[in-house]
């Protein structure tokens, strides 16, 4: 028996213990897993931490059937080996992946489809931010919102993940932009990546300015809440809007009736519970429109701030500061 | 001078004098008007009543700029002159229309855009009450609904004009369908328009039959108020969600994390406010699908009751009674 079959190389994951605040996030080792058909493994060279990570800590998004173990929606890395009837791919190859689960990882699956090389002018480990929020921002603006070069964009949370995302895939786009976030120093950075208003939601109220703008066509919110109806009376006929996450509450008291006197679109999603084959198409979408701009430099990812796979608990402390500008990556 | 120039013959209509119940419906003489260019005088031989009368009776649905005076969205009768420019029509022509206000009279101006020929094997009388209904059921239900032939279509109201036609179409079309109603009868009648599953909504929990039955793709909504988060938890995940009036209210309180979790659409609409070349495009959409169903007898217009355009009031009362299933008609 030789030393490596004796001991093999172990994978690590991040967990949660049960649910709770950052330090419920424990390493634990696990084997590597083999790749099933249509599968690829990656060796991580990052991960991304992503808001849905926070509320699976906290208990409340449970991870959907199959997925694999631990937390961890996203990764940028290598191919280290692929599962039966994979093609276009080899070992070594860096790649990004949107991974249904135990993303922060060493090693990660994901599924063939949901693999895309790491774009044209953009690092391995900072490719780790991109497919969660592009694969979102693109389905929810440009797929359900229907975004279109003469129409204005309202995004919330400028200055995160998904804000930074939008704001710069909207204007690539061709598209006016408004967005919001809580500081000047943001409010500037929302301004940096283009947006053509930017607001201090502490101070300015959004619904004001976006109605004496013209109003919006695509909303893409991220608060819920009170924004909900705020949302809804500063969008203009026709408008879609879309939320992603409810970080002031889901239950919401509305007044519909301007939701169909302007046929206003109400709506949200989430890419976690997606079937495996609409991950593929939408991954197919991003490849084909949004590489391109990636390459051409029109949009980069937004890194705040990077940490060791080790220190997950940290990476979390930082998320649920809310402090942060851009995604937050793990090095794994 | 001769008789008819002294006594030229005067339009009747129908206006609300103030905000209040039936008796505010007055029934009064005007010049008989002229079709501009693009429009056509129809000389009435019935008029749809419709919901929006009754709100806009009690105050609360102003016409838009420049719609004709008076009450009453839908006729249909005979070609009585063309304005400039339109073609395809000749007086006499038997015809209905959607028209933006003055329905409820003698003669009514429509945009050559909203007229459409009465259906094959429909009554010109009838078919005053196909109109209204008809476009409001195609656009929410199969543009915006988008139901296809392997979904299922949940109408409430089902004997409701919107109702009656929702359920005929959805079936016309391949899908099935789960309707609502408040009597026995009621629920009987939808059985013989068509419908798969049909409930007694004062007995029986419709959330739980249309989770039971595997929930629904498309609702089409008119109660609003506690139906909006019930339609949600029975929606499917995908689901489109038309709200089209809101009779227990549109001030209501939903837990939105369902809508994202299911990526579902909630969504509205109203006709009368579209631009003329929007209500001309579903015209002819109309036209091109619906038409051919009611020629082959898929589709028949549900007539409730008659009354004479003088009685205006007591066709309101009937309305304002819930007790009709189908169309209220004014003979003109």
């Amino acid at each position: 028996m030789t030393e490596t079959e004796m001991k093999p190389e172990l994978n690590r994951i991040v967990i949660a213990r049960e649910p709770g605040g950052p330090d419920v996030l424990d390493v634990v080792a696990r084997p590597i897993p083999s790749p099933a058909a249509g599968e690829i493994l990656i060796r991580n060279t990052a991960c991304g931490v992503n808001r849905p990570d926070q509320i699976e800590r906290l208990g409340f998004y449970p991870a959907p059937p199959g997925a694999p173990e631990g937390l961890g929606l996203e990764v940028a890395g290598h191919v280290e080996a692929l599962g039966e009837g994979v093609t276009g791919y080899k070992a070594g190859d860096p790649v990004c992946a949107l991974v249904a689960g135990g993303g922060y990882a060493a090693y990660s699956l994901a599924p063939a489809g949901s693999v895309l090389p790491v774009p044209e002018g953009v690092p391995v480990e900072d490719a780790a931010g991109l497919p969660e929020t592009v694969f979102t921002v693109w389905t929810n603006v440009f797929e359900i919102g229907a975004l279109s070069r003469d129409e204005t964009l309202l995004v919330h949370g400028g200055t995160s993940g998904i804000g930074s995302t939008a704001i710069q895939l909207a204007k690539a786009a061709g598209a006016r932009v408004i967005a919001t976030a809580g500081t000047p120093e943001k409010v500037a950075q929302c301004r940096q990546l283009g947006a053509d208003i930017a607001i201090n939601y502490r101070d300015t109220d959004f619904e004001t300015v976006v109605t004496e703008a013209g109003g919006a066509d695509v909303i893409l919110d991220m608060v819920g809440g009170g924004y909900v109806q705020k949302n809804i009376n500063c969008a203009r006929v026709g408008a879609r809007i879309a939320s992603i996450a409810f970080l002031a509450g889901s239950r919401v008291e509305v007044d519909l009736m301007r939701v169909m006197l302007k046929r206003i679109t109400l709506t949200g999603s989430t890419l976690r519970a997606r079937p495996v084959e609409e991950k593929a198409r939408l991954a197919q979408a991003v490849r084909q429109t949004v590489w391109p701009w990636i390459a051409d430099g029109k949009m980069r990812p937004l890194i705040d701030s990077r940490f060791d796979l080790d220190d997950a608990r940290s990476a979390h402390e930082r998320l649920d500061s809310g402090e942060h500008a851009g995604k937050i990556l793990l090095l794994c």
